[in-house]
């Protein structure tokens, strides 16, 4: 065969729902020589790693840790490990990955029942507390910043709900963590996954996740083995936790780039890294209501890190985005399921979250409309 | 909290049994700024990725393409996309990752046969002709490079007879793809599984997998939904296949990091990187004998990128690997399971089987040995 060519990608600037741009601070940290996975110096990053991720996680749980998959993988973590065959779930559905969790629910064969909003609002918690009188479920899940919609869901009304029932309160922070405040303790989650490659610019591969004592006393009292080896939390816990043991390889790489893009947020602090996702939510806010395009979500709800917008008239979807990819080597996202070609979104994540993201595409925007 | 130290671990020499030094060139590729999931030069990318697949595992299968986790993500991949409930699996055991196979078949509700040799010692061919009088597995299942013992497994007798059975044929290629050949067409190899940080010397991250067109009608003509949300071939196969449908975000980086690492050993050739791993073995195999030190496996079995050997008398097996890591910055692998205590793993892999690594342990060794 020929061989293929030098790996030279053109460089983008990507402005869609994840990966988003990565810290040059944290691409550096992918190229560091690896350490063995058990090599008592990556054991101590490990260590250093779950701590700053119950910082930016505020939680205690001392079972808290990255899971070696995108986020996706986490999302299967929590469900396969809480979930046994003939249990009960309740899950909240206003777009792909409520919609996602259902389908690993019934994988796990579990009963299903669903709470569901229309797309682009978020789910009522009076319709929550409905279903829950006719349901009793081991769990309530629900997603905080749904990536196919913008809407930012709020989690402690629906989780004081669940916690009354007895349920355990599990939340979707993929798209939330690092961009908007995710408080695991005071807000009562249970378990929570989350992924590298949106608010906390590192690049995708791997899960935060993180479960409460009633999680860890739910998953020891299992009667059955979790249905999947590589995410089985009794054997992943022993190698991120003191005893060590070996279960797979870590992805030492990718452990790098999340220590060192943890190390950045807590130098920021999450305060002031909330507040600049907010300002350039406000700045591509106010550029693009100028140019007459619509939000998807009201205000109340809307994401700062993940703005959908409806394709306004005059430009077409697929094209637009071509040539804003082709042209300016802006990338944003088109819609997804029922938002397919009428919606954009647009994403503000982590260290793109600055004016010169907004003001690059915004003027961008108006070049293409205007010729 | 205090902030955690900046990223500087000390550099390693790594000759245990995974992750293997990494090529400079594929670090170099980890920090590249990354593209989006959906960037047509990121989809050339997985098309270059999957024809440089299919060159090293010497096949023509459509379906090849890698797994995003590590090598057990790829074990569970294919046993959990082409069994059911209820199926048969016969699996052969001499060591750990055997072990785990079987504990994946369990979890897929499948009924395990196992053919099992001692520790050190190959698959018997007449135990599996044996085995398959008395049943019907669905697939056969074998390690071609035992990682726990050394054990290079030949493979052509035992595929022919699960094939005469009308059973798939998989292969856990894990240690051996890039060290010594692997041929998937020509030994009737229906589904196999391998890992980025073994002997093509990328990061932990990615699981390269093939499956022939028996095993893909397999997989088309399953009752059940895969039990694995992450891992389901059905809709994996549309994101790498023509259609590019959105699965998981993919693991940019560790593609980049997997393009690097294969046009490397395709620049090289295949034989001759098996001829260099071969010589390097030959150089531990006298340096290590002259010292005393006996092998595992026997000559006829033994891997040349996986060398198992006996802790030698008057050298203990912590406080010496210890020393290794501390005063030589070198890392070899203990023994696992029943040879925990007993056995030394030293890898010689990839881009790290050559003179100048051989030369740095068995200096070292005979410096601990007698000082």
């Amino acid at each position: 065969m020929n061989l293929p060519d030098e790996l030279k990608p053109t460089p983008r600037v990507l402005m869609g729902p994840g990966p988003s741009d990565v810290h040059p601070r944290v691409l550096r940290a992918m190229a560091t020589p690896l350490l063995g996975h058990l090599d008592p110096q990556f054991l101590a990053l490990m260590d250093s790693t779950k701590r700053m991720l119950q910082e930016i996680l505020r939680t205690r749980n001392e079972l808290t840790f990255a899971v070696s998959g995108t986020g996706s993988a986490g999302m299967e973590t929590v469900l396969v490990n809480l979930l046994e065959a003939g249990d009960e779930a309740l899950v909240c559905v206003n777009g792909v990955f409520g919609t996602r969790m259902c389908d690993i629910v019934e994988r796990c064969g579990a009963r299903l029942v669903r709470v569901d909003a229309e797309w682009g609002k978020p789910i009522d918690p009076a319709q929550v507390e409905k279903a829950l009188k006719s349901c009793s479920p081991k769990l309530v899940a629900i997603v905080h910043a749904e990536t196919s919609t913008g809407v930012w869901q709020p989690l402690v009304e629906i989780g004081n709900l669940a916690r009354e029932r007895g349920a355990l309160f599990v939340v979707d922070a993929v798209t939330s963590l690092g961009g908007v405040d995710v408080r695991v303790d005071d807000w009562g989650i249970d378990a929570l996954y989350s992924g590298t490659q949106k608010c906390l610019s590192a690049p995708p591969g791997l899960s935060p996740v993180t479960f409460s004592p009633r999680a860890v006393e739910v998953i020891e009292k299992r009667k059955t083995k979790v249905q999947s080896w590589y995410l089985d939390m009794g054997m992943v816990r022993k190698y991120w936790g003191a005893e060590r043991a070996y279960h797979h390889t870590a992805p030492i790489s990718s452990v790098y780039a999340l220590y060192e893009a943890l190390r950045i947020i807590l130098e920021e602090g999450l305060e002031a890294r909330f507040e600049r996702h907010r300002r350039a939510h406000e700045l591509l806010r106010a550029g693009l209501e100028a140019m007459g395009i619509e939000f998807v979500v009201e205000s109340a709800y809307r994401l700062p890190q993940l703005n959908a917008v409806r394709v306004p008239a005059g430009m077409e979807d697929g094209p637009t985005r071509k040539r804003l990819l082709e042209e300016f080597n802006l990338e944003i996202g088109g819609g997804l399921g029922v938002f397919a070609g009428k919606v954009w979104r647009i994403g503000l994540m982590g260290h793109g979250a600055e004016p010169n993201h907004v003001n690059m595409l915004l003027a961008a925007l108006n070049m293409l409309r205007s010729g």
